[in-house]
């Protein structure tokens, strides 16, 4: 007779990125017993470090933190995994609006007015997040108006300069890696709000988002946490089924593991927890909610050099255009290591695009690109990394999910509240840098302390 | 030893609604077996019929056909199956902008300027909808720009009095069954080309897609297909698990059942399809496809009395209205039964608003509405029945799937394009009267002609 292998535990986690190993963390440390359970054969969910060359490590998805993701900063501090400030010495190279190439000051005094137009939207954007409360969009004043039309169409009515208004695009589609016209309004200004304010999160600021690095890759810190669970980790486990009861649920697996345990925490991106099957089923407005929350559009490419040449020329890394694949660039170089190396990012429709065509087209076009900005010795690297996210089974899209019109107004209390025996966690469940790593810990602790407020500690 | 139970056929169906099962029957007229997996305990999939009252059929779900649905009708004819015409006579009772409730003439004759702009841009919808071509919107000449606003925001813009937008926000909403905010622009058009022009699909207008009903209910089409291929169906088989090969596939059912063959043809709406695992991995473009075609909200309600009373009141059963919990209503009567039936329909913000309440509460305020409307003997049903479509686990939502922005000219391709051994049907793939039974027919058809063109009849 054939035994389907079987775990007991307390918790059954689904999915082992960073939320579900600090919800496994902190049951742990109030003496329960978790399980993870992480169909791919790694941990890390949108966070994968991998070796370019020998010794270079480069971030095929998350990446940097910022000045106010505490969170991170102390799981960094307590995982033994050092940090390092982001390049940022030189100007940023722009190529918009049929300008052509063009240095940043040269930009800035060509453009002065056109910034400054850009300023005053970021500002009044600001003003409109301030009044979304993060946990609960739905509530904000005009939640309904706002939730009625694009952040496009919103752009669009501002009455911008086009290079203003590209500037703006640029910018957005950096932080949602989609096109303004598929996300609500109310969406951006919570998109905003979950992060403080536009000078936290787009790119032209200094500061921000992306102040800081980790040494040895940010793949460190799941690695490192992972290893702290490890007795309560299985990889290669995708969840099929999920039986839930008051006090019992069943977790099958494909393969035949069946994971029995009193919660579960389901941490996968809303519209991968929507595929598992759940027995009795689930709400209808849970069930639709997780209709209406694709994962984005993006994909990283990794340029390595001898040098990093540009720096030379008094130049950061960064490019802006509105021409090409890679509507932004980053010098992602190590410390320590003599190597240049260029990370161009392809968001919304320039990773639908190029995401599509084979790789050596792909590289030839972004190579045309950094040769425009940064001359000819970005034809020859020695090297050239790239991934695509849509394309992993795992994740199936980064860096987040948005919600279109009327998604926040009229499913969003569904996102985060837990259904019986079942809670949700992930980094786009969230009030607090919600798409980040740093949503991603806090949605962790916050699922791991509603179970054991359950089940006692 | 446990053997796990399992049946071979060349081709494995997943799904019995309509598509699914004309795909079987095509299947074995071409000499080929087909095996019809379905999740639920009955088949119809977005038809069906329940007993109000004994020898009293209400369609909670598809209802009719209209004049050019030539496969249904062949297929009714076929299988037995009678017609009678809708009912008709009378004027229709209207509330809307604050007018009050007034009969069809005396709202004609106040708003006879706001129905002349309504139908201005109606046919101006029928120009721009003949561009669109319906096996390929994403080709239509102004896709791009179509694609990247929504329909309620080209609404907006055509300048209508408030009667005449809100008028065309109903008729919409009734196809639809989501408001036009959430829909792009070109979806809207590519639903007009599909069913031929607006007055094919918009309720006022007589003809189109509502003329015809049949005899027993609907669900007798679904019952006697299943008939048909009754040796070749398996109920309470959900699908969890497509491998996929050149030539082989195997599915994994919940439960155990496995099914193996040399094709699969998958019927259900995309969003269901992109819930199942497939190995090897659907490509990204096909996968974030399903992240990005919800199912629509939509429920429908029945009120049964001892006879159609406002028929003798001159009033055909419609009802069009801009407040309450129902926007329209139709006489749905049986022929040869005296009982008075009411039909409302709660689509959109409706069946998310009052679809969430409990029903004696929904029942309340529908009841409400129709007094008003109907008169004081509305109050008094012998019978009332409603259901809704987001709860029921293997449908998750109706009428149909609608795109957003960008997703047709983004994603359009990947709708029904075969995956190596994996084929897509279902009404949302079809090209003529997608999201209708026609629909269905046609792709169960086209996928099941496809099939057989590949393994030989």
């Amino acid at each position: 007779m054939i035994t389907a292998p079987s775990r007991e535990a307390d918790v059954i986690i689904v999915g082992a990125g960073i939320s579900g190993m600090i919800a496994a963390r902190a049951l742990l440390a109030a003496g329960l017993t978790p399980l993870v359970l992480e169909a791919d054969d790694r941990v890390g969910g949108r966070i994968l470090t991998e070796e370019a060359l020998p010794g270079l490590p480069v971030e095929l998805g998350a990446q940097w933190i910022g000045d106010t993701h505490h969170r991170m900063f102390a799981l960094a501090e307590e995982l033994g995994v050092q940090t390092f400030p982001q390049y940022d010495d030189g100007e940023t190279s722009y190529q918009l609006a049929g300008s052509g190439v063009l240095r940043q000051n040269d930009f800035h005094s060509r453009f002065g007015a056109e910034l400054a137009e850009l300023e005053k939207v970021l500002r009044l954007l600001d003003e409109l997040a301030a009044e979304v409360p993060p946990e609960a969009p739905w509530l904000a004043p005009h939640a309904a108006e706002w939730d009625s039309i694009t952040a496009g169409a919103w752009y669009d009515g501002q009455g911008l300069s086009p290079v203003a208004r590209t500037l703006l695009e640029i910018c957005t589609v950096g932080i949602l890696a989609v096109p303004t016209v598929e996300v609500s309004f109310l969406h951006l200004l919570f998109t905003i709000q979950t992060c403080g304010v536009t000078s936290e999160l787009f790119a032209e600021s200094e500061g921000g988002a992306q102040t800081t690095r980790f040494v040895g890759g940010t793949g460190e810190i799941p690695r490192r946490l992972a290893a702290l669970i490890a007795d309560h980790l299985v990889l290669e486990a995708p969840v099929l089924l999920i039986e839930h009861g008051a006090e019992q649920v069943t977790v099958t697996c494909r393969g035949g593991l069946v994971a029995r345990g009193r919660r579960v925490i389901v941490t996968l991106s809303p519209t991968l927890a929507g595929r598992i099957m759940y027995d009795p089923p689930l709400p209808g407005v849970r069930d639709q909610l997780t209709q209406r929350l694709p994962n984005a559009s993006a994909m990283k490419a990794f340029f390595v050099y001898d040098e990093p040449f540009w720096r030379a020329d008094g130049l950061n890394g960064q490019l802006i255009s509105d021409i090409g694949p890679a509507r932004m660039s980053n010098d992602t170089c190590m410390p320590g290591d003599g190597r240049g190396v260029l990370l161009l990012f392809l968001e919304g429709d320039q990773a639908r695009t190029y995401g599509r065509l084979p790789t050596d087209r792909r590289r030839g076009a972004l190579t045309a690109e950094l040769v425009r900005h940064f001359g000819p010795k970005a034809a020859h690297p020695e090297c050239y990394v790239d991934g695509e996210w849509a394309e992993r089974q795992w994740t199936r899209g980064c860096y987040n999910a948005n919600c279109g019109p009327l998604v926040w107004t009229t499913f969003g209390p569904a996102l985060a509240a837990p259904v019986g025996a079942i809670h949700w966690a992930g980094t786009d469940t969230a009030t607090h840098w919600s798409a980040y790593m740093e949503g991603a810990v806090e949605s962790g602790e916050r699922a791991a302390a509603a179970v054991i407020g359950e089940l006692g500690g």
